[in-house]
């Protein structure tokens, strides 16, 4: 059955329906009974060179050093969205709904099963964020395409269905209620400062030093003053750019550089905990606006959301910024 | 360390840092290793009878059948927030932040180690009820208290520390965004429609027929059109009602019997999963406003939250809300 999107007439939120997501491989679903080594190919794995047969088709592929594939994006096989049909919105009754209109791909990191990116070359990470950066820029371009999210989940808790290294793309033909209000608020502090919110946290963190875990001559990181999770951490461009396909081929550089070394920072002092991270940048129309500043945010998932966080939306966080970003930078 | 709240300086969410909390009892925190039958008593459970001077006081007492108690309020041992210290908000560089000031107590629902609402008596679920309403009326009495949430966490993976039944209240000294976003919902569809969007959608339901579980002269419940999870249920009361301190007497037996018809559904029908449930009530200020109407959700948790659940605030749900109500009411 195709997905359909439904609003909340309550909230104006939108939800989407994907029932053909219940068939995803689910391998990975339960709770890993100990940690079993990965092997570094699985000849079960659909993202695993030799297995192209399991896969729907090839979307863009980079080369690696010995001529092979080093990374791939693929169409999700058990997409939440797609592209079939308009993203027209109609009446259901009292409700509002549109099609499941958007994309949904995979974006293979490397061809090696057990191989992450804390434990990458430097240059293997450049290459997934060029991926993330071409598929972006490809994908923006397309109308009827509002937002463009790049989100990689880590292990069983963070929601991951397939252990091989790989992140997500997912396109909205709507602007959810979520980064509308994101937006809002940066809206309203230009409105009032004259200024970028984003810029004035990159340079007030810059100075304070306190919860800085890494810098380079383009990106910052830092756990943000008001963490909704322990170890949550930010990596910010430290020249103000709206939209992820603003960034340098300098800058890409940069960002491979402090992503792996606060990637691998978890994974050494943690224990290798499950993690989301997403980049969180601006939705179409939105692109050029001087009040936005995209960032790419990692959150541990170490605590377990309860009553009080979903009804309220505030965060309980069992644990200090400034205590989290010691810890990390190894004081 | 007392706990402090924190302002995000870009979307102005507030998040709770209670660095205390780390020593929560944590008896129930790891998956449970298969399901174990539990005793109706726990000589190590501060919340059974004779373990009174584990409880750091009684708050409030309810009588049961035969002169004992039936449910007891108690302050948490693990508070994340308290009434030391005032509600004011002050600098912190750049940022904002305040005291953690409000209230954080324990709603124990039985002084049986293993009886849930979903097995528990008519009567029973009734006094749960009434001792949730007298806290709440006596809560909101209290000047600085500014939104009272009452949650019930059912199961590990819905956040619960303790085995023994029981509810959680929290009170803050401020509206969270998230609930802010909600009425400013409620109120531009009044100013659009002249209605309240809670009475348009329990009238919808109740004529529509395809997503309602139960009613009685009191109450609603029904999956709603864009539920976020699998099984998601609102409970409604069919007269209109800005604030949980409107119930009259009438109507506390009402939501006692549908509430405990719901869970005994869930339970059987889905083999006692995790779940959360919230009263979602208007804010102080707000309790008498046309606009607004309290309701009860209920949030199995069978599904888990991914990086674009959390980067898009957009949930996917496998499951059609038609189907899952079939399912419930046993079509």
């Amino acid at each position: 059955m195709a997905s359909e999107i439904r609003q909340n007439k309550a909230t104006k939120q939108w939800v989407i329906f994907a029932p053909g997501r219940g068939k995803r491989p689910s391998d990975f679903r339960r709770p890993p009974s100990g940690k079993d080594p990965i092997p570094d190919h699985d000849p079960g794995c659909p993202f695993c060179p030799g297995n192209e047969g399991m896969l729907p088709s090839i979307t863009l592929e980079t080369a690696g050093l010995n001529d092979s594939w080093q990374t791939r994006v693929v169409p999700n096989k058990f997409p939440a969205l797609s592209q079939d049909g308009a993203s027209d919105r109609y009446r259901r009754g009292l409700y509002l709904a549109m099609n499941g209109y958007g994309v949904h791909e995979v974006v293979i990191e490397s061809p090696v099963h057990n191989r992450n990116l804390a434990q990458m070359e430097p240059g293997e990470v450049e290459l997934v964020v060029e991926t993330y950066h071409r598929r972006y820029v490809e994908l923006m371009n397309q109308h009827g395409n509002m937002m463009t999210l790049i989100f990689r989940n880590h292990g069983w808790q963070a929601g991951t269905s397939l252990v091989h290294p790989h992140s997500q793309i997912i396109v909205t033909g709507m602007v959810p209620a979520h980064i509308r209000w994101r937006e809002e608020q940066a809206q309203r502090y230009f409105d009032e400062s004259g200024r970028c919110v984003y810029c004035d946290i990159l340079e007030f963190e810059a100075r304070d030093r306190g919860r800085v875990i890494a810098e380079n001559e383009s990106f910052l990181s830092f756990v943000p003053f008001a963490a909704e999770v322990p170890f949550e951490m930010w990596i910010i461009p430290t020249r103000h750019q709206a939209c992820f396909s603003n960034l340098t081929d300098r800058e890409k550089s940069g960002l491979a550089s402090i992503l792996k070394f606060c990637l691998a920072r978890l994974h050494h002092k943690l224990g290798d905990p499950d993690f989301n991270y997403i980049i969180n940048t601006a939705a179409r129309y939105k692109a050029h606006e001087p009040q936005l500043h995209w960032y790419l945010q990692i959150r541990p998932r170490l605590t377990t959301e309860a009553g009080f966080e979903i009804g309220s939306g505030i965060k309980i966080n069992p644990s200090l910024p400034e205590e989290d970003a010691a810890f990390l930078r190894g004081d």
